[in-house]
């Protein structure tokens, strides 16, 4: 028997789940799970379905019945195809790449880019394709460009900021909407930009976090997907912080990742609805 | 409009949800919010329900479709009448007392009963019934047959033992089942009995807690509702810990008591369920 | 025998501990604790003394042989003297009340200054002293002329703002500077000012917070006491957010001013040292 | 310059930091940071020292002035060496072989010793020599003796159990007594011995957990160093507490290397005291 995961969203009306349970009960699918969330008059609604599903019909089915503005997404479980981005920074590219070698991550590392060559020697390892594509001397355009052609070779279904520590230009963004995936090492809103330990540090704040997000135009302006926090003291230097936030930094990041992988999130005026 | 909370459980089969919601819609009445879960194949749901509603016909038409071990409870939201059983200490009952005087909190204290009167200033402060039924001398059977004649006079939903420091026979909580919830001082199942923080103490450990549950006849073992935990040092003694330990406990009480008034939780198999 | 709590900041040299720890041994006075710390050339010492002690030779002994930029403080461990100021909101006075009136908390409440006079009938319950002094149709230099002028009749080391939800002219906080305590109903930095859990919403944060602070000049910028959060949901309404983050509040206020009453904070350079 | 750290423990008596600090001084070596604590009349000191240091005449000068039950230990800092033993799992091994590749780990590991071959494809590719010692067919007695055999030819200063899956007997762990820690995956004292999270999903508990402890005779009874915890709800299995529970297993084990390799922590009757 096969999986699929539905995704629907729409305006609030009433009757709505009874009209989608009735579609599905049509279908002769069982419900293994179901979520549904009304906020600001907008329906969510997400169910894992197990069955066998002719999902055009299905789709077609659904739309029939639910608002005209609804967006339906029917698609089978499946392991989802990731490029990873990183710069030099050892923590979450490493978390990933042992858990994709343990089969705990539902992805598959279909490739690394970095903008140096120091993690070659970690991502060789596990013999996964690792592209140097450095960035000195050229421009954000030029630079980009050349990731966009290396890109080109390969299918994949989200792109994951590893701390690739590079701004990605609007234009970049624009081509991948919802699909970039980045951890900023610390609590956003505060702190946005470079350096937030050290902003930490010279603010005097007694926690520290890390914030897993959907990148979008703005920097650090992105859907938040998960946070979290450690506590610290007057004892940490900038340094200590930023050695410390690493676990966070991993685990929040390791995280979000396994809720995008599963098909949890819905993104909405620039917010996530999670399940 | 009324509100309404509706709780069904029963053995888990295909098209429940599409059953139900097509009961609820029929009785032109919207959900504000539904939440399911299937676990050991039975089925739980709960939903937040607002319009005008025959409750008892509403109940017998969602019996008909549903299988026949199904429980249906169907009751409009109301404040929750609650009796506080509590000894000496302050941090709990206090808490209650000021979230009741300030409306936060979804119930009506009609009366506490302590087996000292140590907290009877703290309670007239508050214009609120107090009986010091005291124990000394007494057997159990003794105390709780005074308890009991006392309870007489009340209706009420609940027993809430805010720290009270006495164990309830297996008599007196069969009357009660189900509605007697209880702080521990521990993070349990660990340090089960008298004193864990002395024993958290000698064991060393670097984090205590406190769990909420429901009280059965097994000291201890009741249905779990929340727990929560401090990270501690070397540098508590035990007297410290149980100082750190207040503010846990009363705010894993006051959590558990807001779900219990809410009527989001279910029992089964002393477990928990809860939305 | 007495206690007494001594704390000692200055440039940090070699052998500092080593003169210390003569000059306590030769006043025949035991260490029950001692905590130092050394971040940016500045050492910090504190110690929790035992025995009889002349505090004025004790203090020259001292200031003798440290540095001269050195700043000593020795005092006896005593109930710091405090005035609330609170505004309408129950949950963070509550929380003191009830720990004052247990005895708990290492301070006694001379009187509670509000804005409103709903809260009133709370405190009047604990027979502490209360004063509504109104700011409506006031310019603020009026509103805490008047309140400079009730607090003349108090002696008090501290201003605990619970919930005051006003904000204090440079000229109110330089008569009081490093005595006024502040709970901000955010993780600072971020969501500086007004309605920090609205912001906090519309950001579609997934953790909300709090923090206890001295309060300096700058509306929330003054030197972090404590911080602490609690993860949500988009379930989370902004008003959903501002009833949990009630909790918060209470507890990280509650934790912040123990460490203040107990005399464990140093403030230098716009942050805390806390032993 | 080099670094020492310095740990003392003995009875507390009057003037101990002064005659410490004395002799320090007397060396004309820096403190960069100390710590102390009394517990139980016992008196525990650390700290981390600069200079150039004749260790023996240090240790003999401070013995002199001390106690006569003082324990005194000096040493330069250096990367500890280990062994590191496991059985199938990746998780708490993965985490130590990429923050030993980064540098991140204040050791260097020597062996895997494991008693499956499962985890020699992930070891080899850090180049680290990997002993499959199979326990099938064998007594608990001949397994151990195999790897004592096998640990001959390693000189080492801990042994790193990143869930070895078997019980050491206690005549192996006499041989490195307060040199072995491992991890245990559950809230110690809380479901002691085998499924802990098993133990957990049927008790009902809301809170999983994990424990890093130096091992002694008694299963899951030796010195706790660190503790962590994660919230669960009812939508849990025991397998998916499993999965969650990983991540706070290498967390709290990984923390807990670190104070281990730091020389942050003494034992003493059973408990941690952890600078």
């Amino acid at each position: 028997m096969s999986e699929y995961i539905l995704k629907i969203s729409c305006s609030d009306e009433k009757g709505l789940i009874y009209r989608i349970s009735d579609i599905i009960f049509k279908h002769k699918i069982n419900i293994i799970k179901n979520d549904e969330f009304v906020g600001n008059c907008r329906f969510f609604f997400r169910a894992h379905l197990e069955g066998e599903l002719d999902t055009i019909s299905f789709q077609k089915s659904l739309e029939l019945v639910l608002p005209s503005d609804t967006l339906v997404e029917i698609c089978k479980k499946r392991k989802k195809d990731i490029i990873i981005f990183a710069t030099k920074e050892t923590h979450c590219i490493g978390e990933l790449l042992i858990r994709h070698f343990s089969g705990e991550i539902n992805a598959n590392i279909k490739a690394v880019i970095a903008n140096y060559d120091d993690l070659k020697p970690l991502v060789d390892k596990f013999n996964i394709a690792f592209h140097a594509i450095k960035a000195q001397d050229l421009s954000r355009k030029e630079h980009e460009k050349n990731i966009l052609q290396c890109l080109k070779q390969y299918n994949f279904d989200y792109i994951v900021l590893a701390k690739y520590m590079r701004i990605l230009s609007p234009h970049f963004v624009k081509h991948f909407e919802g699909k970039i995936i980045n951890i900023h090492h610390s609590f956003l809103p505060a702190f946005i930009g470079a350096n937030p330990y050290k902003q930490a540090y010279e603010r005097g704040v007694k926690i520290i976090g890390a914030t897993a997000h959907f990148v979008n135009d703005d920097l650090d302006e992105g859907p938040i997907i998960t946070q979290d926090v450690i506590p610290i003291t007057h004892e940490y230097s900038w340094q200590a912080m930023q050695q410390a936030g690493r676990n966070v930094e991993k685990n929040v990041f390791s995280k979000a990742l396994d809720l995008v992988f599963d098909d949890r999130i819905f993104i909405y005026e620039n917010k996530t609805i999670i399940f």
